[in-house]
């Protein structure tokens, strides 16, 4: 699959680059280019012990996300899935290692083991105070002596770190670092493989099943299960978890391994927080993408036992973006629904010579029907002339039921009417329109002002103006000339109307997606009922 | 494609309940599912103004996730790329909204522009004062009379919604909203489409190409062009983008539609960075996910020109782990290399003894150099007896260089040389166990339990235990009667020898993969190399 990224044997130093320019000068890189790609705080002082994390790239993240106050000293990036040299380990160890000594946090693989191994045994003959801790998180694979190490990982880096930058000392921020790993447990879940920079995709995992258990590099998981929700992924993972937990509280990560959605994440975090050791769970670490295997489409949980003093230093916060912190994993909380919701009618009033005019109103609409919707039919769904008769008609059964004889009320009235039986955008449009104008009158407004309110909200809201070829075309022209009369407001309506006949682009609605063929020398059908209203209440 | 989901139909409101557990009781939400899902902060008391925006699903965490301080109010979601009811946004507006008004902000779309329009009109009949902005930053169709909303939007949600928590009227901030918009350009590009959750997934972008100026609901980008690089596509977005910007210093967002890796998107935030609009942008958001099309490997630029009351609001802190923060666009700072990078080559010495044994040690391993590899192919890839023999070829020519008549210089010397003579997992273990030795006799330790310490750090790294079938089983019970002298040593380890051919499980190196059958009977090598190098150091 193409990827973003330029040369292949560039994209480490590419992406160190572009984290180290967007870290708004928080982060800085050693001059060792391109063997040597060791990221580090801008602002250390050498001061307190140091912590030197790293490995293959490809995890990002982590590790150079996790420089900063708080966690990581520096890291040692490495190419992508593959462990950084001996030199590279030892630049960063010698970049950042003061009187306080430096402890390097490593992931339980053999290339990362031997090159920060051998990297300390020369930094130590320089005389450098020099740990180092071994992270072994997984449980996927339970008989195996050395598990590998994950996004458990974390876990390490911000409580040992949070302790370092507490001013604790080398032995008792290396004593943290292995309370923390030995306690700590993850697992993943995935339902495709990631895509190496350069290599073609392997499609491993057919559809309907997920992998459980893989690790962070590409390779298989234990095996391959029937996949049938986000619950029962959730339940298979908490089911592995559960029976290696302590009756501690416990912190959880929950980590997106790089290319699920972040809708699919939040589903999995609600999962999570109703699955069996759900209840076991007082701090949450995300869910974020924080240990990513590139692009894969999985996840995983990493739990640790909560002590207080760890529990202090892993809800201690820190400023790198890629850190979202440590929360309580709670409840749901719910306000009640406004008793608002549900629009109050207002009391009907009567007024006989309005509920007139409604009433022939609603009569003309539905006479329109027929020729309303044919000629929707040519630039629309044909349905224009139903959608306003089906109103009118369900207008025509309620006029004894408004309050006819105060515009304000009426206008708001009618808008709530239409919202409620006439459907699509056109229903929603009148629907603004009549309540804008009764906006309009109940402020005072003269009738015809407030109908020029209606009708510039609902041109702010729809956003089509004159001569896109809407119902505004008929309906602004005689609106502006509405105090002369309704014989001048239906000649202008007319005029309006038939000028849609003339316009082959429409801007807005659905005929935007017409050709101009189709719509030439016919009237737009909204612009024509409005005509045909003003027209017939003249007789 | 599979995803983490349960009933497709419940995705949004397991997504949103996910985001409240997950929020550390930052957020609540309305008491109106299925159909009204609105999130809003938990802390609210109406006293400021209020921000409310939604749409549909499907871009987490916009919006849930910028619920809170500083931005918005209150979110109203939709299902997945569909907008939010009337009535949902009518009880999301009357949930928050105080005397001080509230400010409706929406993305482009016809169904937003609707719904919300429609619910502020019902908001406003209740008394409440309620604004509306429209958010049309994209600039991928110029011709459009209604460009879409894209991510864009989350300027105006910082910048109105700074100003909201710092007091500003309705006026004020809805003015500030509008500037915004005014000003916002945002455009995008994408290797591959979104999977709609419960849909097949369309393959409509070929191999080899980009797809320019998509929206975020899947929609088609305006064309197709050849992708090159990650410089190629930056600099095709920067190329669209700066025609458009005045000489104000611009904020960017460098948004992930979903499924692009971390890797990635640092690549082109340093692309974007060097393209002929980096030097232009003073503040960078991200790169993160804001506002995600689900999973799409894609990425979106937006900038916004930044005055001084602007740039203030956007780097104003706010305590959303979705909003990655506002940081200056920098240079890459570098520190230099530590001098103390070359190993330090200590002084030679003479002692003709040792001379001897040494040269005598690197002869055995040359001369065992075929039954080694004979051993090795049976369990390995047959290199054992060429790495040992080559590693002894180089240190018997520089035996003289060597600072002979001290054991923890010249255990320390030794390591050097095998760290870089001897390739693979052995060279660097066995470099590690002479360096431990070395710094074990530096510290005063005797002969033989200098050697013990370098077998425990070599241990420590390896991760291998006795038993493992590996050198270690040879060599430590050598090392354990090293002081009975030469012949105690070769008998031990010629019995480890030995027992590693019964041991049918490896658990260390290669070896762990091979089937027992093969490994039966047959000696490891390492193990056999300790044993043969005691063995004729007798004679």
């Amino acid at each position: 699959m193409t990827q973003f990224m330029n040369r292949k044997e560039d994209i480490v130093t590419d992406a160190i680059d572009g984290a180290i320019r967007a870290s708004g000068g928080d982060l800085v890189r050693l001059d060792g280019y391109p063997y040597i790609r060791v990221v580090a705080r801008a602002d250390w002082d050498k001061s307190k012990v140091a912590l030197v994390s790293g490995g293959g790239s490809g995890h990002e993240p982590a590790h150079a996300g996790f420089v900063g106050p708080g966690m990581l000293t520096a890291a040692v990036c490495g190419d992508v899935f593959a462990s950084p040299s001996v030199d590279a380990v030892l630049a960063g160890i010698l970049a950042v290692t003061g009187a306080a000594g430096c402890l390097l946090i490593v992931k339980n693989y053999t290339g990362d083991r031997l090159n920060f191994g051998l990297a300390a045994e020369r930094a130590r003959a320089f005389g450098l105070s020099v740990n180092m801790v071994i992270v072994d998180d997984d449980i996927a694979l339970p008989d195996l002596p050395q598990p590998r190490g994950v996004a458990g990982t974390l876990f390490v880096h911000k409580i040992a770190g949070g302790l370092a930058e507490n001013g604790g000392d080398l032995a008792s921020v290396t004593a943290a670092a292995n309370r923390v790993i030995e306690g700590t447990m993850s697992l993943g879940m995935s339902l495709d493989t990631c895509t190496v920079p350069g290599s073609p995709k392997e499609h491993r995992i057919p559809e309907g099943k997920a992998e459980l258990g893989l690790g962070i590099h590409g390779e298989a998981g234990i095996e391959q299960i029937a996949f049938e929700s986000a619950a029962q992924a959730m339940q298979t993972i908490a089911g592995r978890l559960a029976p290696c937990m302590s009756d501690m509280p416990y912190a959880a990560i929950l980590n997106n391994l790089g290319g699920t959605s972040a809708l699919e994440m939040s589903v999995l975090s609600n999962e999570l927080a109703v699955s069996e050791i759900g209840g076991r769970i007082k701090l949450l670490v995300g869910p974020a993408t924080m240990m990513s295997s590139l692009d894969m489409r999985g996840f995983s949980v990493s739990i640790c036992p909560l002590g207080e003093v760890d529990e202090q230093l892993l809800a201690q916060p820190c400023p790198m973006t890629a850190w979202p912190g440590a929360k309580t994993l709670g409840p749901i909380e719910t306000l009640q629904l406004s008793d608002r919701l549900t629009p109050i009618k207002s009391l009907s009033s009567e007024h006989a010579e309005t509920a007139e005019l409604l009433r022939k109103c609603c009569k003309i609409l539905i006479a329109a029907e027929g020729d309303l919707n044919a000629l929707d039919a040519i630039s629309g769904d044909g349905d224009t002339g139903s959608t306003l008769a089906s109103a009118g008609r369900a207008l025509i059964v309620s006029i004894d039921s408004l309050p006819l004889a105060d515009h304000a009320l009426l206008f708001r009235a009618i808008g709530q009417e239409l919202s409620q039986t006439m459907g699509g955008s056109s229903g929603a449009l009148l629907a603004i329109f009549f309540a804008a104008a009764g906006d309009g009158a109940s402020s005072g407004l003269l009738l015809q002002d407030a109908l020029k309110a209606g009708l510039q909200r609902m041109q702010e809201i729809g956003g089509a103006r004159l001569g896109d070829r809407t119902m505004i075309d008929a309906l602004q022209p005689a609106l502006n000339v509405l105090d002369k009369g309704i014989g001048a407001a239906a000649a202008a309506a007319r005029r309006g109307a038939d000028y849609t006949a003339t316009l082959t682009k429409a801007n807005a609605g659905r005929a935007a997606y017409i050709s101009a063929v189709r719509l030439q020398g016919n009237i737009d059908p909204g612009a024509e009922a409005v005509a045909r209203l003003f027209e017939q209440l003249q007789t």
